[in-house]
């Protein structure tokens, strides 16, 4: 298969990379480095990245930013951030990349345990990844040519604890390999529509 | 207590004004009646209101709209008309009303059945109402003075199946006034974070 990796350059990227690459051709993106790049916030930088690339089997996206502040503090600009980025970000990678997409082909879109385990100053990175959780199930009903659409939610990632530790006390830490199987799953079994959790 | 019903002249908000207005003071609002006049998907006319309605004891949403269309026709522009209405309208209301509510008090937003059961066309309404839930979720355990905030997610409403029928066939329709009780629970309950299925 041909495998278009966005957000390949980061913890979880280079774990599926690491993956999927013993089996399938990885066609590496990201907003600053890969052979090609893409910034899933703009559409046209999407479109560009698709018409260079051309056909592909499936697309795998483990990008996307939220803002972590204080409840207290969120306003609707912070919300947006994350709308705008990990949200639709996303779901535009799928409106633009399913036009690309081979017949049967794949996208695993990444979410989080925070879609179902909240932590404080984490309201925005719940909302989106329950956004995104949802968008998934609805959109795999409807895919059209056989398209399938998954998404994995992981719990905090082992490499990245030393940043997030004091935000995640308690939670089991994830290593981004193990995380990267479910990926595996998603790209190289059948199911559609569902939310693969990996804690 | 002193209960704000925003979108009071809908089908559910007629339901919940009839179930809490038997033991308490309503105060209607809406885009286009109501006492209050609020239109939430503009933040100045959510202050507005809120600065003439001065505290409360309970912010009861039953708002907001989504587009409706087939998966295949859907673009970016298109989810955001749900992002900006049913989903950011509902938060800014929670955002503004944070600081109106008196100490204890509650606020209830409404989702849906298509957060977990998805039909065609549906993928917006999916998508915004999964982030309500999961953000009601997060939300829950940063509000301050002991406020609460709770979501109900009523299957297809029965008043409403002369014009959702074709796009909900088989799921057994819910009355109004059984998805009102779900706000009277959450109103009137000590619950936080928690998603009500009326099905």
């Amino acid at each position: 298969m041909k495998i278009l990796i966005v957000g390949a350059a980061g913890t979880i990227g280079r774990a599926v990379t690491a993956e999927l690459g013993q089996r399938h051709e990885i066609i590496p993106a990201g907003r600053a480095s890969g052979d090609v790049r893409m910034d899933i916030t703009d559409s046209s930088s999407i479109r560009a990245a698709f018409e260079k690339v051309g056909a592909v089997d499936a697309v795998v996206s483990a990008a996307g930013k939220v803002k972590f502040a204080a409840f207290g503090e969120m306003e609707a600009a912070d919300y947006a951030i994350g709308l705008k980025d990990k949200l639709m970000g996303q779901v535009n990678l799928v409106l633009i990349g399913r036009r690309y997409l081979a017949e049967g082909g794949s996208f695993t879109l990444t979410t989080g345990v925070l879609d179902s385990d909240p932590i404080r100053m984490g309201t925005s990175a719940s909302m989106v990844n329950g956004a995104i959780n949802a968008f998934v199930m609805a959109a795999a009903i409807e895919m059209p040519r056989g398209l399938r659409i998954n998404a994995v939610s992981p719990g905090v990632i082992a490499e990245a604890m030393k940043d997030y530790a004091p935000f995640f006390r308690g939670f089991e830490p994830v290593p981004a390999a193990r995380a990267a199987l479910a990926y595996a799953r998603s790209v190289e079994g059948a199911q559609t529509g569902k939310v693969y959790r990996v804690l």
